[in-house]
């Protein structure tokens, strides 16, 4: 069970904390016009059901285990709030076809031509008509994708990002977004890893310098503020 | 002072890298034509000299403290060793110019048009003759700039990094470098961060997916061996 | 001297040209943002001065003689009317340093590191203060350059070209402004290049799949009724 | 019928050759190892059998006509030369789903939500096991894609291109791979377009700025010599 309200307080030194607080300050804005990103919510990361990360990756190497089913229901809200509010939703899973041609996304022993099954999103979180299930080949969401160009026709102002991993393509994505200049918000417990110790630790980096990591709970209440 | 061998046994529970080193394990390729990049070592990181990294940061927000000038007699040797067998180097420092217009490369506090002193690199490894210094406006050097280009022009099959900060520059660099399919070697005592934490942390990262994070005398008998 | 409305009529066969409006039809919107995009109006592009195409080569290989100079009251009116409307002024000019690292835009003969002084914009219709003057190692604006965060954060949602050569730089970076997806406008008077056949071709090719060609005054119009 | 050997000379004035000529003038390299591009040749393009244009676009509008049909015998050779000396070749086609998503290549009216059967690939040329189809949602093969990372990978340090439309997405695409400084080829009587006029043009700015213009024979000579 992990603890939240940042928690990279369980992994991290005080010390050093206080020292990057002097460096690193600002907050972000969710502007008018937000977007979700639901990163790799497949089978392949979720693993098929809850159950231990020593018994998931048994099945699939690339399972996170319980970590991911602690998330799903925060991302199943995050999904009811934004579609109540009709902003766009975009899904990512892995573009096989591509890392066929140019290598996975990771240096992981995951084989591409993993069976199917594992490239589909478990129910309680599956898209909606009209949502966008983009193909990624590489950790970052916007590398060799039409991310930047869907978002910016979209004259989305603000991206919030859940899914998994934390480490890997969470962080990959939120860099990314923060150097196309936008607005970002990682929800804490709706993002999920293999390690916890990596969750916390990737959450404090891309808090300090890429995004602003938050609650679902001060989230929605800035969602709902939104409206008035 | 920090100690050697793969830093993140340093911060990282024994049972979760143990359980990582079941999905990540593959190693990289020097190849035959390396290239070295050294991010982002210029004042403005490393500080003007060798002091506590409490009293670096009241001269300029982002300096990195001792651990940068621990980390520069290895980038010293590293770009001797480099110029001996006549490979490229890239240095890299922020495109201040740009940044006015689209922002920074983080979140951080530091302002942007700083007093140019603190782009200059430091004496002890300064740029040679014919050495590009490319400016970039983002966290990664290769994000709106012309690395991919110039690296697929001289035909580079591996890149070698270093310099700062660990969970900034050179993760985010390394991160694009496996995306393009580069085979990449961070290395261990040539990086530096503000925090000693996030630099353990971030390598441990780094080494599960995007690069191989090396020794400076691993990889030092490696390009030995490219001679024969 | 260049006739004007729509030039391609000048040089292409009224079978092809009606062939293609059966398959090509679209107009473009001018949205609330438009920006202005001035594309390489260097004294290497323009000549030094007025004079025909023949002589200004004669000073410097890629001068565009007599077109050149017909063009810049054009582009001196539209800066007017977009400094008016207080909207954003981009500039484009060769990133001469980059170019040493990674090759010219284009298989000219010129020399990348030209004097200076071919580097600087005409008097007539030279840069305000914080309208940013975008180096770019390539014909298009947009590659390799930070010129879509920009956009995208400044919220732009249309872009109106203009400048040299309208065969080179001016449709690559129409081709990449359509790729993003923005809707834009090349502006007929405005442009130049060193080849009327090719000006008028290429302006064909661009109304056709890219963008939309207008003359100056329909688009004067089109800004005037953007107040209303 | 369409003449051969620089058919920029049946539409463009002889004095405007002449002076691009001075500025203009660099020929390519081969190297040793080209890839081959194969751009957009589905029925949607190539129509579904030899007739006029103006017959083939009522059946689909983006049809060439007869030129498409003049066009694949010698990009059957090109397939057969390049499988014959085992070189890397890609095929593109429009990625559809991308397209409901950020729009279309260009301004066409056509539906992006056409018939499956017009993406696919005459049987003349069809992709071989193991030749890689990118799906590309925009006019450059390069825009949102992983093929300059799959072109790295592979060393490719030349491109040979055929395909169509020559004003739209070879010359697109021949932009792009001269921007990543890539030596690039475009083989003059493997390309087609809707407009003879705009083929020839179009021809004529990809040699002055961005590739080499070959024909179907020099090119096979010059392969042939990179055995010895």
């Amino acid at each position: 069970m992990r603890r939240l309200d940042y928690s990279w307080k369980d992994v991290m030194p005080k010390s050093e904390r206080l020292l990057y607080s002097k460096t690193f300050s600002q907050t972000n804005d969710l502007g008018i016009k937000p977007a979700l990103l639901v990163i790799d919510c497949t089978y392949a990361f979720t693993g098929t059901r809850k159950t231990t990360i020593e018994k998931a990756i048994e099945e699939v190497p690339t399972a996170c285990g319980e970590m991911a089913w602690e998330a799903i229901p925060y991302i199943q809200q995050l999904l009811f709030v934004i579609r109540e509010k009709q902003l766009p939703i975009i899904y990512t899973k892995n573009d096989v076809e591509s890392q066929l041609m140019v290598g996975k996304a990771t240096k992981s022993i995951r084989q591409v031509d993993l069976d199917p099954y594992y490239q589909l999103i478990p129910d309680e979180i599956r898209p909606s008509d009209g949502e966008w299930v983009l193909q990624k080949p590489k950790a970052s969401a916007f590398f060799s994708t039409s991310l930047v160009s869907y978002l910016y026709q979209k004259q989305i102002d603000s991206l919030i990002i859940c899914g998994a991993t934390t480490s890997g393509c969470v962080r990959a994505t939120a860099t990314d977004a923060c150097s196309y200049g936008i607005s970002t918000f990682v929800v804490e417990e709706a993002c999920f890893d293999r390690s916890y110790f990596a969750h916390c630790a990737n959450l404090f980096d891309i808090n300090a310098k890429y995004a602003s990591v938050i609650s679902f709970n001060t989230l929605n209440e800035q969602l709902l503020q939104m409206d008035q």
